[in-house]
């Protein structure tokens, strides 16, 4: 393609880049696949001036995945943008890239970006960075926004402390909606929200909450005080994150105030910041479920060093926890010998156990980590999982028992299957899913009850023990019904 | 405790409910626990005035999960609230016990809940109800409610339509600011959200959002039509419910428009309707990973026979499929009876493989849902795990190598593990890792490609693959260096 082709194509490309990237909002990711190669000819051409307007329609969170693809020229790209896109987009970056164009910023265009943030993304952003670069941010903070910064810096991580912004729209009680109203348009532009305002007494206490829409719906000269919900949920800053994103979620709210210990309002948290927490939260349960360390990179992002990190440490330890199984199977050797048949169910067995253990787990842990059950509600778990694993394991038994008389002894035509043989896998079949499910109920609320991570005690650990006591009773039943 | 006692700690009680309860927010369901005593007290002894003015400062979401704990005195509790919090009860509430209300409800009481509902709310509970309720509902709702509710019910369930909402703040271009801030003061008390308005043209194609901010901030007589933004996203009735949520999530909006395929807006889906429907579209990952058909109910509400339902037709599946690694063991008969160590050691392998492959998959799965990762990359996701699982294989061979000498050798004494079978093992456990990694990334992958569910081809159908394969590994390697 020749370079007058090619601008053409760019020209209509550019034309239509909103609407061909968010036509079908299921193939985004595959449209901006596309728009990706075009951004990297462009670059190469040095056409500065088609990549901008091909850029400038989109989200800034698309632009940021676009230039994430991209790494050491993200400088280059990022420049530009016009100074409020490039400041949304920067929020966006990954971790590696922010620091990068940091390193590059002039002191002046680092403050730009500064000032064009909100409080609660710069703080996530400084959380991620080196000393250095913190020291660079907090230079060029103006002093009211490096106080802020180093407040909420303060706070452990995970709390909500750690998340909360405090560019929120205060009010007072003796205000007339009319001087909120003007008050808001004043300050609005500056805070994370407006959509709900917070009403505090002299001291900064919190006294109240007022819904914009109470605010429009009211009349000019009503009194700020009279018209506020004065029973209202508050989260404090110790509280943790996911606690609070819960709160959120459960209730319905836009957005909670975060009080400190005297109930002295110190920040909000959005319904935004709520959906990261509970998203982050989420794949960090999937990931200790999977016997994994919770890594907070995206999968591509995540180098191969570091993905050996994060699993080498469970596998390794639950491998070595199998040592009890093979003393188990070296101490029945004598029986193994004796009927080597016994053998081939060991893997059914133990996989059958491992799964019902596990769908009873992963129940469990979803409930608690959804609040649905607590500590005190164990017996009645206990009681309801019992109940559960016998239906299951007589109908898995009753199926089993067929198919080893029909597939194993007579298709397969092995008289070793014996109806007896059967019977003691049958047998098994219902003891290890019932211990299997009880296990797997227990252990996360046992976890939770001790202040352990329930995730962590799922699956893997869970199969461990299951295995083990699937092969006890294994052998219990074939020492007891074949004379072994 | 006599009568007058007890009416004094009531009137305690009374006095703080809202502070005692939401004080600690890490502790709401504790303190909730707590109050049901009292509100079970309340209604034995007839003190409907009391247990009303208790259940008054709550929450409607507390309220509801108050009464789920009360069966068939639901009723009797609902009558006591007043109309509007009664509604928000209403909505709450689990299926059954709406169901129960709605078939004590008369015709009146009926019409009085459904006036007071959001319109998606009330298609969500017709979707749960039997025909003749659902006749009922659709006879009391008023002739423009019936038909957009019946506008609704047409979508399919999981499609966006579903769980849309047609209460929403529309404009036209030409209006002034203060037009629209009339329009919105007086229609808005009955839309689902005044935060963003949804500017359209004569043929009710959408032209433009508005959020309350920009509207808020601009002057009075500024024009809608030049300060809406016109590039906006927007979803169709049919797109996936998971990708409407997952939009709102990525982008962080309050509210998304939802329009037909000729662009017409139909209606918007909120931000909280989109966290209500992460949060179901996870719990069904987790139990599709782990080998449950997905149910809609919170846990202590399934019942022993749902339960069963939903976890046996997998188990069943999965110990049949446990045949081929019963034939591949009676294959090998002679060899674990010419070698009986090697059998000690198939359980490590096999849950060492199994863990391996749930790592990998459940990393990929995850990522998948948010949309992290794509066909396209299936080489570079194999390339990665296969980095990762030589990594990890090797580490635990060393490790198991030392223990096998250590442990099983020395300490056991068992004179039959020699450097050689552990260095069978060993070997096999590197193959079964690689194995099991490579397994375990690329069948969720090209399950997604082939338009399979990616969860439901998790850990539990790579565990059967994974066994087979460490098990043909495993004799491989003892047949070439045991000579056996």
């Amino acid at each position: 393609m020749d370079d007058k082709q090619f601008d053409e194509m760019i020209e209509e490309v550019i034309e239509d880049v909103y609407e061909d990237v968010y036509e079908d909002m299921e193939n985004v990711e595959e449209a901006l696949d596309e728009l990706l190669d075009t951004v990297k000819a462009l670059l190469e051409r040095k056409q500065y001036a088609d990549l901008r307007d091909l850029l400038l329609p989109l989200e800034a969170a698309d632009i940021a995945s676009l230039f994430d693809d991209m790494d050491e020229r993200v400088p280059v790209l990022f420049r530009l943008l016009p100074k409020e896109l490039a400041a949304e987009v920067f929020v966006e970056l990954e971790s590696d890239h922010q620091e990068l164009l940091i390193q590059g910023f002039s002191n002046a265009e680092l403050k730009e970006v500064l000032d064009e943030l909100y409080l609660d993304d710069t703080v996530d952003i400084i959380e991620e960075m080196p000393a250095n670069v913190v020291h660079r941010i907090l230079a060029q903070a103006d002093p009211e926004m490096r106080k802020s910064i180093n407040e909420i810096l303060k706070y452990p991580e995970d709390s909500t402390g750690s998340i909360m912004t405090t560019e929120f729209v205060d009010l007072k009680a003796n205000m007339t909606v009319e001087d909120a109203l003007k008050r808001i348009r004043r300050t609005g532009p500056d805070k994370e929200t407006i959509n709900i305002s917070f009403v505090t007494d002299e001291h900064r206490h919190l006294i109240g909450v007022l819904g914009i829409r109470a605010l429009l719906l009211a009349e000019d000269d009503d009194i700020v005080g009279d018209i506020m919900e004065q029973n209202f949920i508050s989260v404090q800053t110790l509280d943790d994150q996911e606690t609070t994103a819960q709160v959120l979620s459960k209730y319905g709210f836009l957005a909670l105030p975060v009080v400190d210990t005297e109930n002295r309002l110190v920040g909000i948290v959005t319904v935004d910041d709520a959906m990261d927490v509970i998203e982050e939260e989420t794949t960090e349960d999937f990931e200790k479920m999977a016997a994994m360390l919770p890594s907070d990179k995206p999968y591509l992002r995540t180098g191969v060093w570091e993905a050996w990190k994060a699993r080498t440490p469970w596998l390794l330890m639950l491998m070595l926890s199998a040592t009890f199984t093979g003393i188990i199977l070296t101490h029945f050797e004598n029986a193994l010998a004796a009927c080597g048949i016994l053998t081939a169910f060991i893997p059914m067995l133990s996989g059958t156990g491992g799964n019902s253990g596990t769908q009873a787990s992963t129940a469990i842990i979803r409930a608690l980590s959804l609040d649905e059950i607590r500590f005190s509600d164990l017996l009645k778990v206990l009681w309801k999982e019992f109940r559960v694993s016998i239906c299951c394991g007589i109908c898995l038994a009753v199926a089993n028992f067929i198919k080893m008389m029909l597939v194993d002894r007579m298709l397969m035509n092995n008289p070793a299957v014996t109806p007896m043989v059967a019977l003691v896998v049958c047998a098994t079949l219902v003891g290890t899913v019932i211990c299997a499910k009880l296990v797997g109920c227990a252990l996360p609320i046992l976890a939770e009850k001790v202040g352990f991570d329930p995730a962590v005690m799922a699956s893997p650990f869970i199969t461990t023990i299951v295995d083990a006591l699937s092969l006890l009773i294994y052998f219990r039943f074939a020492t007891m019904l074949l004379g072994i």
